[in-house]
């Protein structure tokens, strides 16, 4: 496990839009956009379940995240890792509604839709590569 | 082959990052920003020989790339695709210039450095799914 540097958890921490990247069934790649969090010394997200990259990472926990900050995209933090834990319901629920406070200044994320089962995905961070 | 949109069109032109997913010799993901352009019905970019991308995408050709607007950040484009040519030399110099450019104003890329040789790297896009 690598310990996140100041540098990233401050990205982290900023509302900057992370890009992961999962592997697809036939091991090709896939990358979106994601909401980014800090979880002590891991990474963690929000999805919802039966999204392509939550299938993905079922199958295969390897992921890697890069984060640009958005007022100067051109320092960056590049991660690798995995998926250590999961975890549903009314946490993940209240998760995406504190990411909604971060990134759109909203109390209640407003995308909840009925039906849509929010998990919070967490990711130990396996290598870190920085640039500025 | 998938057809670009007007939208990916438009996200290509426009100076946004793209975030490049390739695949580790070990099956795993990885991600990082790069510069993107269109040409055509392709996407390419510009990078370097050894980088870990470039030496990924030699060996497994099928990328991902994402691209969110830089001023709406809510809206988006997922790629999925695979490298189907490389062009390297004085074409492959002047284009790294035309996306500092685009990127950053400047007439000439300032990181030039002796021995390290740029590549263009073109890609069929095979699925595109939008956002916004």
């Amino acid at each position: 496990m690598a310990q996140l540097t100041e540098k990233a958890r401050q990205r982290l921490s900023d509302p900057n839009l992370g890009f992961l990247a999962t592997i697809m069934k036939d091991g090709s790649p896939q990358v979106s956009p994601i909401w980014v969090d800090v979880d002590g010394d891991h990474i963690v997200f929000n999805t919802a379940k039966g999204r392509t990259k939550e299938r993905n990472m079922r199958r295969d926990p390897r992921v890697a995240i890069s984060i640009a900050d958005k007022d100067d995209p051109y320092t960056k933090v590049d991660i690798r890792g995995r998926v250590v834990d999961w975890v549903e319901g009314d946490e993940a629920d209240a998760h995406i509604d504190k990411l909604a406070q971060k990134y759109m200044g909203k109390e209640k994320y407003p995308g909840h839709r009925q039906g849509v089962e929010r998990v919070i995905v967490k990711i130990e961070p396996e290598t870190i590569s920085e640039r500025g």
